[in-house]
């Protein structure tokens, strides 16, 4: 269906335009209709899974044909159970509390205008992805439960899946009296395409990249629309002098090896040189089948360490591999992590208050924990429902980002016909 | 004391290192140390009006031989008076309520984990500005109030001056015991610096850019940071047909003609085609020496109405200058708003609680307005204190920005040993 002479900006441009109408549209919308729609887009998810499936199996059969990696087949690949997993996704946004039209504070002025900070949907949104098509449901439904119109723009080897997936959205969408167009998915897999969205600032008032480096990269590269992104997870678990020792090896395998892909696992722990226990969480992410690189005081508990370089302590494995250092107390954990954390999420395991008071407030990364594990670095477990992602940035919403992080607010001033003096 | 040889992005990297330093040094400073610095800042500013004043007049007598406009040497003049403005700008900033530790919400999950959002301060922040001395200390003192350090540009043709008043700065926040590179001032006025600032993401946070169009338009084509950015100021007084006729004639006149050169001026007055005391509005507005544009029906009201081109209602004027439309009722309101605004403040007057709540809801302002003066506009009209700007972007802050626009979160989590299962 597409206008063969149309340049990716055109594209992009007619698809804007349909965007900032349908979030109009969205933004006088109930939330019960809201709701209606995504529970109807569940339904729909769960009666097309046929079709989506075989959409899947063309996508998968392809990209093993062009060689995608295990892993990358993996993500790509759905089944019954994913789909239906998909579909719950979207039910559970529907019965999130509504985000919108909260008051986040109220005051009467001393001319008596009454003044509020309401929250609002921020507009549309722009979704970049890679190879899980299920973002293209779990995306739609934040956006659109906030009052935004998105679109999304899947990665090519999950073109057939996320056609397949949109469809169901759009559908479920329609059913309830909403526009479609509240759901778009850009309908080339031409790169353009993306170069296109990160410049289209007149139709686009975020942008959230999910994928890899090298997209999250390109993505801040090149983008003229504000980003909401993810940077590296390179956190920290220290142990201090005055940890519980059976605590700190528990706290320390699950932070490493619990998943060691995801985003909040623990990438280098300090063992304070003066905690007696020292010994024995290196003999357990040993056992637990963890590579252990250490500085030489490290290496000298157990010969299994091997030589951490100077790169180790930069560095995010997503792996069972981990880097461990003793340091100097407190202090030198900080001066550390000041250093080298990529201000993620990181921990301190103690059982003196008052220096995890003092870790608390000293470290500046969007996730602080004392005692507990840093995989808990999650939406889901902090109670926010889907997330759309971690930032790492520092503006707007840090760490799990959810409903609230896709609003924004505006400011309402009831007056009795005040002027300014 | 420049070395020649030293680029611009070697200036703002070592600039910015400095102040990342400074930056954790006040994350962790109190409040009450932060309020002593910016006592002993106004002090010091007072104290050292005679050089102040002194630079002044040397940067006012270049610029006149410069050619520059009357109106920018207004801005760049300062007298006694000014200073002392100055300075107790900066005194008020001491007074305003911490916006640091502040907790946003607070929750104990299910597995007895503790979770708080706590307000801590943005970081680095970089201001870019023109004529205007003044702000050298005003974002000076709202940064540092929020704990941040901050990089400062101003124009060239207020080096001088802002050199005084900088030196005035540092020298209260060093006696006060805190780094004096928390509030650096750009020693060079070579355009390439403010390139250098605006790709230095790695040192910088934020930057707000304080000036005209042109200025903004440029850190928002070449930023790689974050920018809050003000951009027009388009705004939009409704009289609907149930208005109270006198308050809409006060109201109208204060909108527009109070001060016409601020963003929160109206530009574009509405009314309905249904309200009886139209003429007396277009008459009031003229005999207030106010140009009106207008369309027929407008014109058809007074023999001074001008006709309005297609242009003037996409035209902020900033001048005594405004264009009226009478519309067919609040719809038609609405979607020349919709079509129209710059989205930063717009009014409804009415005597009409349900058309004034469908006002508030329906536009998508930063600022909506019922029976009051768009001229409120403004941080300290809002409570707020001294503003670092109004923010037209819908991310991180919107409309006025003050000490709160100026801070980030982070997530505490206070846990027992949990691990995630």
């Amino acid at each position: 269906m597409n206008d063969l002479t149309q340049t990716p900006e055109m594209l992009i441009a007619a698809m804007g335009a349909r965007a900032r109408a349908a979030a109009t549209a969205l933004a006088s919308a109930s939330d019960a209709q809201k709701i209606d729609a995504l529970r109807r887009a569940a339904q729909a998810l769960r009666d097309q899974a046929p079709q989506i499936l075989a959409a899947n199996a063309r996508d998968v059969e392809n990209a093993a044909a062009n060689g995608l990696s295990p892993a990358m087949l993996d993500r790509l690949r759905l089944d019954e159970a994913r789909v239906e997993a998909t579909a719950a996704g979207v039910d559970q946004v529907a019965i999130l509390d509504n985000p919108l039209g909260r008051i986040i504070d109220k005051q009467v002025r001393p001319n008596g205008m009454e003044l509020s900070r309401v929250r609002v949907p921020l507009g549309v949104i722009g979704i970049i992805y890679e190879s899980r098509p299920n973002v293209t449901a779990d995306a739609a439904a934040l956006c659109l439960r906030a009052g935004n119109a998105v679109i999304l723009r899947g990665g090519s080897e999950a073109k057939e899946s996320n056609r397949a997936i949109h469809a169901a959205m759009a559908e479920g969408i329609a059913a309830a009296g909403l526009p479609a167009d509240a759901v778009q998915l850009v309908p080339t897999t031409d790169r353009a395409a993306v170069g296109a969205l990160l410049k289209a600032s007149d139709f686009i008032d975020l942008i959230v990249p999910r994928g890899g480096k090298s997209l999250v990269a390109r993505v801040q590269e090149e983008a003229r629309v504000p980003v909401l992104a993810h940077l590296d997870g390179i956190n920290h678990s220290y142990v201090d002098g005055a940890a519980d020792p059976d605590m700190a090896v528990k706290l320390i395998v699950n932070a490493k090896m619990r998943r060691t892909g995801i985003c909040g696992a623990t990438e280098t722990v300090l063992i304070d040189q003066a905690f007696a226990a020292a010994p024995a969480i290196v003999k357990a992410l040993l056992d637990a089948k963890c590579e252990v690189r250490g500085d030489a005081a490290v290496q000298a508990l157990d010969e299994r360490v091997v030589a951490a370089s100077d790169e180790d302590w930069d560095t995010e494995y997503l792996d069972a591999i981990v880097s461990v250092r003793l340091v100097d107390g407190l202090d030198e954990a900080l001066s550390h992590i000041a250093a080298h954390a990529s201000h993620h999420t990181d921990a301190i395991i103690t059982e003196d208050a008052q220096k995890a008071e003092r870790f608390l407030n000293a470290v500046d990364s969007a996730i602080v924990m004392w005692n507990a594990s840093t995989q808990f670095a999650d939406g889901g477990e902090f109670g926010l429902g889907a997330e759309i992602g971690i930032s790492t940035g520092r503006l707007h919403a840090r760490g799990p980002v959810a409903l609230e992080g896709l609003t924004t607010y505006k400011w309402l001033v009831r007056g009795t016909g005040q002027t300014r003096p």
